[in-house]
């Protein structure tokens, strides 16, 4: 079936409405270059094909973000022709097996025309599956597979590949099938040869359908962008074909698809295409694009004389040619830093600062990008292993790797596994996002933490390193005594002062999950921890109006947390949620106001300490957001 | 001459005293898997190369981000043989043109040996040139440009390919000399079709020194690697070659290059390579990696036999054939937000931030990575219009491009020009670090503001937003009556309060360049912006360990700064510098503790309008934070 997901991306993107896109007027240049050109013939082969209108001309290009730019006759039907030839192989190759099909069919380019009866003199396998003799051969094996059923499963795979249902030219097909004679000869010499192995004329019927597909330009470029997104539709997030298959698929194309000169088709042009005697070129950018085009006036070979020069000019114009690659020198490191470039949203007190300063750059932090290939993780392993003599927790952030290949991943495993055994602590961040595909088969994930968030690996970090550097045994409430006159913020006052403020304070209890404070709530108390852990969250809008709650704050013993609505008189802007069981001393407005007038030093006092508090914060915070933002 | 400046990166970066490399370990695994190998006959048609040890084996992978990878035989001396002949092709591709070199050689495959004598009937122009004939011809058009300079031109072209100076073998280069009938027979051949047009001599000399050359297998890859990064030499910063001669050289090497099946190598492998006789084997992916292997014994093509099978292994093993690309969906673009999402570092007066807050969005900033080659505009372009009906102002940050090559740049300048046309104001962020290459012929640099920092695109957005939507003229001194009586902060409080706060400041006037404040200063007074701007500049230290002074805040009219240190009695920890001539009023610390004795209300709404004033920029912080770090 087909999976529907998708099906707007299916419709044009840039309507009239729309500002100019300079990818649709490259295309509009080239369709006004080459609309001109009047060289070339219709095929006439059979009457049908001699009645397309030499004038059509069409130009679409799929990418593999599933965008779709089209000029001229791009949604008028044709057949597909010899268009087929990589599909039916791919078919084969998906039904059957390489090494089946290998004794079936060579990957020669032939060096003859598109219809010669090429075949090995001893073997009797054709040169290679994009002439007339080896798709042949490739639809037997088809046929072979399911005799009654091969009609239904072609056009089902079709129907994947194209992300829309197509349909048999039944006149095109009754007039090659009726004409076909040297096909037919093809087929006979085949069953000689026992490439086929019983009746060939199921095959040849077979094969005189697929080449009777109606396609328009758009479905072969959609076509094509699946082949250029080793086998996944772009449009429908379909998987009509494995992706080991339109590599081999990919080569023949780059070889034998567009005519007998293989070498200067790659030389000249390094674009694997296809084309077919009614007039229709794909081509495919392997990664990025599908190409085809529509023009029926052939040259010579059987090419569409528009759409060779189409290929022709967007390769050199453009640079398209495979062997045209530039290096993405270390894409795949997003960001690599060290600990103390960043902190988690968790605030610490004065002591765990202290402690954690010195060795918060034991840590670093790796986000990683794009594509885990070879080469991808050829950077990634270079630059783990040029920091682990320094390293003793790693962060690897994968939110942003798009793909992970199942032939490189496991690479990653072993690297990262082998740093493990050597002590190296690793923390997976967001590795939740990779595509399912290879984590299964990763070791890693076994041994290690993932965290959802970076924020919280941060703070599993910071937690680490304190668990490895506070040499002081830790209480059931964290450190201190527990009693209020050790809280930090009361550290700030003499000792009359915090006597004073201590007597207006009440302990209050809270268990996971309390709202201390809820926003909108009026701004009427202090709230210094005693124990427990509580959370400032926020939606906060990301990218195009995403809303994610996000910690935008922990707060622990010796902290406090609510002072701006208190001092201000506002109401509170977010909620704070008891994330443990805890307790705190709470400082209500109406106790504040009344010591502002009998003890104005004391509120002095205490306003000069929450003014620092929310300084330091300020400064630590001022400081991480500047070192985010110069990357 | 050679670059010498990255001269380090020549050495192995992975010593014993390293952590493994998984990269590392593959090249074991591959070293142990086919070092067993016996199979093949090391050449014995010359003496000196049949000396060859039979059991030699290296293998070495270098990389287009400058590393290197090797096991084995690696620093060992052979001759390069036929791995000269696509850096021949191409240096008479550099020194003549293709044109002319298509007039002397074709490209395609021979289908015959690499010793056949395959010139075309009529023509008689050699079948391709990566076959002796072929490679001869090229070494006739080098001879003939410069016929006394040819071999020291020649080797200092291999420095710059290989990074070090290679050495003629000359036991070898003679005796290949002296017993070279065949290629002695080609080139009258091609003398007798005016491929050659002069005598033949001089270029069969230097065609037999080039085989002569002596390489070791770290040279090879190298100088693969060098063709993998389309002419530039990875390890040396230099550029042997042009970028559009090594796509042709690529393709050749992919059809011509191992043996006569160019079909089953494409189809298999997929992997541009080519082989000597005297055991190298040299293979290419394009933008990623250079590979050689080393191992005498050749297979019955001539081929060596453990180097075919480290190219297969490979590219099964970890996907690295050409038409095995992953598609990399949008990942040009790093991130797009709306202005919304960030703001600049100038903190706005409250009046200020009501008028941007409703058009904030009319800003986009687009962070732009990688290289920017055909799919990457294309997905930026799809990008730029998706969004073009919404923005008034785009900041386009260049930072992250990596490269911008011409044939697809100037789509993108296209495109700029044509938002800028339709009323879009486009600001250029962190262009200066593009590769020049690229910049000169860019319409949209002349036309638009271009910034050094993303901060400061982002003020001139909010200032350019203000300029549309503030419609009360301004003074020259900024907004309000520039009194005392109307400062931001003093407004919070009572008019009694404020006229006795007001008793206790000071008017102080600054020039362009004045420390206001300097680190280390006790923080004994407290500023509020009448006029001018001020920056709080502090050193940040980025990734590994760079330090940049950095913008952490700006402060205008209505503002105030200094609060912190004021208030906590702290030495200042950052310098603030009058950016433009300005005025302060200036509270110090005697008159504030004064106060506390005979006005403490009055200190009491001070330091309640300072928390205020801390805690609204903590709040705008954090949220910024959060924004930031959530890609």
């Amino acid at each position: 079936m087909l999976d529907h997901r998708h099906d707007d991306a299916l419709l044009p993107l840039h309507g009239p409405d729309r500002h100019p896109n300079v990818i649709q007027e490259l295309l509009g240049e080239l369709y006004a270059s080459f609309s001109s050109v009047r060289e070339g013939r219709v095929a006439d082969y059979i009457p049908e094909l001699a009645k397309a209108c030499p004038d059509d001309f069409g130009i679409v290009i799929a990418t593999s973000g599933g965008r779709i730019y089209e000029i001229g006759d791009t949604r008028k039907e044709f057949t597909i022709q010899s268009i087929s030839k990589p599909f039916i192989y791919a078919l084969a190759l998906k039904l059957l097996s390489f090494d089946f099909m290998a004794s079936k069919i060579d990957v020669e380019p032939s060096g003859e025309a598109f219809n010669a009866i090429s075949l090995d003199s001893e073997s009797g396998k054709p040169r290679n599956p994009m002439i007339n003799a080896g798709a042949i051969a490739a639809s037997a094996q088809i046929c072979d597979a399911d005799p009654s059923g091969a009609v239904d499963l072609l056009l089902d795979y079709f129907e994947e590949l194209a992300g829309r249902r197509l349909t048999i030219n039944e006149d095109v097909y009754l007039s090659e099938k009726q004409t076909g004679h040297r096909n037919r000869a093809i087929g006979h010499l085949l069953r000689n040869f026992n490439i086929i192995e019983s009746d060939p004329e199921p095959a040849l019927d077979l094969y005189f359908r697929q080449c009777a597909i109606s396609v328009t330009c758009h479905d072969l470029a959609v076509m094509a962008a699946t082949l250029a997104c080793q086998g996944r539709n772009p449009f429908t997030g379909g998987q009509p074909l494995p992706h080991d298959i339109t590599v081999r698929v990919l080569a023949l194309m780059g070889t034998c698809g567009m005519y007998d000169f293989a070498g200067q088709w790659l030389h000249d042009v390094g674009i694997p295409a296809k084309s077919g005697v009614a007039g229709g070129v794909m081509a495919v950018i392997p990664g990025r694009l599908g190409i085809a085009t529509y023009s029926p006036p052939l040259d010579n070979f059987g090419n569409s004389v528009r759409g060779v020069a189409v290929c022709r000019q967007l390769s050199a114009g453009v640079g398209l040619s495979l062997f045209n690659q530039y290096s993405h020198t270390d894409a795949t490191i997003r960001r690599s830093y060290q600990g103390s470039q960043r902190k988690s949203r968790r605030w610490r007190s004065d002591r765990e600062l202290q402690i954690l300063a010195p060795h918060r750059d034991e840590v670093r932090i790796i986000h990683v990008q794009g594509v885990l290939d070879f080469g991808g993780i050829e950077q990634l392993a270079a630059e783990l292993v040029r920091l682990s003599n320094d390293v003793r927790i790693l962060i690897l952030d994968l939110a942003h790797v798009t793909e992970c290949p199942l032939e490189s991943s496991g690479l990653l495993d072993r690297q990262l596994c082998s740093m493990e055994d050597e002590g190296v602590e690793i923390l997976l961040s967001r590795a939740g996002r990779l595509p399912l595909v290879s984590m299964p088969d990763w070791r890693i994930t076994d041994r290690v933490s993932t965290y959802e968030h970076l924020d919280s690996a941060l703070e599993a970090a910071e937690d680490q390193l304190l668990s490895w550097y506070d040499t002081v045994a830790e209480g059931p409430n964290g450190h201190g005594s527990g009693a209020i006159e050790a809280h930090g913020l009361l550290q700030q006052l003499c000792g009359e002062h915090r006597q004073i403020l201590v007597e207006q304070m009440s302990l209050r209890a809270f268990i996971a999950g309390d709202f201390v404070i809820r926003r909108g709530d009026p701004g009427d108390e202090l709230f210094l921890v005693r124990s427990g852990s509580f959370d400032i969250a926020l939606d906060v809008k990301t990218g195009d109006g995403h809303s994610h709650s996000t910690r935008l704050a922990t707060f622990g013993p010796g902290l406090c947390f609510g002072e701006i609505g208190f001092v201000a008189q506002t109401p509170r802007t977010a909620d704070i949620i008891a994330t443990k069981p805890g307790e705190c001393w709470v400082l209500h407005r109406n106790a504040f106001e009344a010591l502002s007038a009998s003890h104005p030093d004391v509120v002095i006092a205490l306003l000069k300490a929450l003014t620092c508090d929310i300084g330091a914060k300020l400064s630590q915070t001022s400081v991480q957001l500047t070192l985010m933002e110069h990357y």
